[in-house]
């Protein structure tokens, strides 16, 4: 699909789907714009402005046939194919990481991970094996993988995200709280749970 | 100080006061909006009007004063006073969470933790005492704690969520997928990591 959206509905579609799961699994066969924001709490004006990019996925008076808008997001989100994502860094954050079932909402699994503590590496941890990171370039190869978690110490993140581009890393997950420097043809989400706690801070005081 | 500015500046807030942290421990005693640009990766308009909201915090031509732009934004972050937050849920995740380092970056600290499980409640891990959910009215109360972290299964968030409203809680980070539906004055920042994790594919892919 080539369809251009703005930055703000991306971020909502993988809620849409997951959504829409949830009603198809109560057995709900259509929904319209208001419910879908009671649920989600976006407002219902811009659920509507969403969709539109797609198209008339709905009817006026009708609302939405969840079955079919469900099939629509699960092809437009790539949810037939499971998408092996690669986790760097076996840390506290690391190990709740391999413990998070990203499967259960979404078609995701951390199918390898990376540390350089020789006590948890050539191990299984959670189900996934740990490699040393001298075996990251291959296993990425091997494996296809163009997505990765990182969740290494602050210290060596930049050198860690540059491995990570070398070895074929098109997308970063970012837990540490480094501002990545990275060519732009790298797509970077940061996860940065002191900021997302000041700022809610921020919006309670003022 | 009372300025109404757009949310998307107040997120940024932070970043700005944790890379300006950064400037002052290296001797830096001025910067421009283009140096901040490249170590933050906002461009250097956005950071110019964010900036402009507080009136003339810089001059042209000179850039900012770094110690005085640290202290504005530490004042408006209230970074002088330490935020005691509660953490509700000690499972992976919220276990992590008890080991992450708030304190590094912003003066915000886990100083209390709650879950259900007998066998981890009445100690303490890594220096954080953890209650039974019995005594979370009480500590919440006792502590004067306003802001809370949500990191228990699913099925017992909204219900949770309910708990914490009524024992004072008006900021909630919640680590769980559900959706949570509390009354407006309570401030929300989900951190929903398989759907940033989902969005991250969905803009690889497109």
């Amino acid at each position: 699909m080539d369809v251009k959206i703005p930055k703000a509905t991306a971020r909502r579609l993988p809620l849409y789907y997951r959504c829409l799961v949830g009603l198809q699994s109560e057995g709900v066969e259509r929904v319209s714009s208001t419910e879908l924001s009671q649920a989600l709490q976006i407002d219902s004006a811009s659920i509507r402005r969403d969709f539109s990019y797609f198209g008339a996925l709905g009817k006026r008076g009708y609302g939405y046939d969840v079955p079919k808008l469900l099939s629509f997001f699960k092809q437009l989100l790539n949810q037939d194919q499971l998408e092996n994502v690669a986790l760097v860094g076996v840390g506290n954050m690391g190990r709740a990481l391999l413990n998070y079932n990203f499967k259960r909402t979404n078609n995701i699994r951390i199918s390898c991970a990376f540390d350089v503590d020789e006590t948890i590496t050539n191990r299984i941890v959670s189900g996934i094996p740990i490699y040393e990171i001298g075996d990251l370039e291959k296993q990425i190869q091997d494996q296809e993988i163009s997505i990765a978690i990182l969740a290494v110490p602050a210290a060596v993140a930049q050198k860690t995200a540059e491995k990570l581009y070398e070895a074929g890393i098109r997308g970063i997950m970012n837990f540490t709280p480094t501002r990545l420097q990275l060519p732009a043809e790298v797509k970077l989400q940061n996860v940065d749970l002191a900021t997302e706690l000041q700022t809610l801070i921020y919006f309670l005081n003022n």
